[in-house]
């Protein structure tokens, strides 16, 4: 505990937990909460500072947005190499599309930590992407741009973005690894069981098993999603093997 | 020399030429020529790689407005406290616009780079502002989004940009600095000459002295414009001053 006050020092209960639960969703220590609270802090709340400016997520979400959409350009430019500038420009809009970015927000169930005055059902779709880019803003100011890359990358890049599916030559992740076990005689099995943990939204994991050896595991809000980001996983470890079949 | 053939491997003279200029116009020492030899590379001259996909600067540039839009957004974000997401989001319209980029390539003269099959009077202005934001691909490419954000606030936010100025606040830096040195009795001195060095367009330098004391230097493609960025260094040098009076 006495390491943990020297970076952080949460004062209050409340800031315990959140620190926690902080780390758990950015895979590295956050060091200023209070970059991250302003990021979960809705206008509704009317806050303002002491010279009476308002503190809410707005600000954040602008910077956010920006440096998501360096970094996602930067892996679009590494990924797709034959890809030119139009192409690019398409891609990017694609990914962090509002709807996109909405799914995103959800997925992280990024909500419970939003303090409003407004009921979570009247703020509207887009208040899940918008949380979402203050986050970026948030761990950005934080901790700088290479903590805010490998979290994009980590949290984003990984499980949700894939320019094979964008480009449509993947429809579904699960249906290539079964045909491909199908094909070359491997048996495989799809296991998939509740695992909400502390969330207040319902998680399901799917773990992958072929030829008896657990190969892969995802975690969603739905057993499909589950399915497909396991199925992704199996896809990215046998990538030659299933190329070659 | 046996320590720059190690970073850089210079095979001709010609790189090795590349090396220095772009050395003096970034204020870093650039590893892989090749990042930036592609952002001076025109489409007209129609260049393929081994497996015949095009190269020129167009898919750098995709990646350095990214990069760019996210520094200009940063710097907006912390030296703009109370603007709200709106204002940030019209500021960084206007420091990124079009007219501004080709400035910025042109006051920089990066046109001397260009490799190009068309005349340089028929590309038209945009070129400027395109391999503006291509080189900025290239610096991140080559040395990383810290190189990137120091290049852009050493050459482009503190010479060029002006919150100040872009709100109005402020029309003329030599108008100010004069009008300040008239009130507290300062004698003062602006001094030019011209400069051009080795680049091909002509550049001027402006030297302002305060009380006998040199105070800062500006160096830019016309008289006016150098003094306009040494009275904005003095301005920045005396602020606290020039408040209070």
């Amino acid at each position: 505990m006495d390491f943990l006050r020297r970076i952080v020092k949460p004062k209050t209960k409340e800031d315990e937990d959140f620190y926690y639960d902080l780390k758990d969703l950015l895979n590295f220590k956050p060091v200023k909460l209070n970059h991250y609270k302003k990021a979960f802090t809705h206008r509704s709340l009317k806050m303002v500072d002491k010279k009476g400016k308002p503190i809410n997520y707005e600000r954040l979400e602008f910077l956010g947005d920006a440096i998501l959409g360096s970094v996602i350009a930067s892996y679009l430019y590494k990924e797709s190499p034959r890809g030119d500038e139009g192409y690019l420009t398409q891609m990017r809009s694609k990914v962090v599309s509002r709807v996109n970015l909405n799914k995103l927000g959800k997925d992280l169930d990024l909500i419970r930590f939003v303090k409003s005055n407004v009921s979570k059902n009247q703020v509207g779709d887009n208040i899940h992407g918008n949380i979402f880019e203050a986050l970026i803003g948030a761990v950005y100011l934080d901790r700088g741009y290479n903590y805010c890359h490998q979290f994009i990358y980590d949290q984003v890049i990984i499980p949700y973005v894939d320019i094979q599916k964008l480009e449509g030559k993947i429809s579904s992740y699960k249906g290539l690894i079964i045909e491909w076990c199908q094909k070359t005689k491997r048996k495989y099995k799809f296991e998939s069981y509740e695992d909400t943990g502390k969330q207040t939204k319902k998680h399901f994991s799917v773990r992958i098993t072929i030829d008896g050896q657990k190969v892969a595991k995802g975690r969603a809000t739905s057993k499909k999603k589950a399915e497909e980001m396991a199925a992704k996983r199996v896809y990215y470890a046998f990538q030659k093997e299933i190329a070659k079949s």
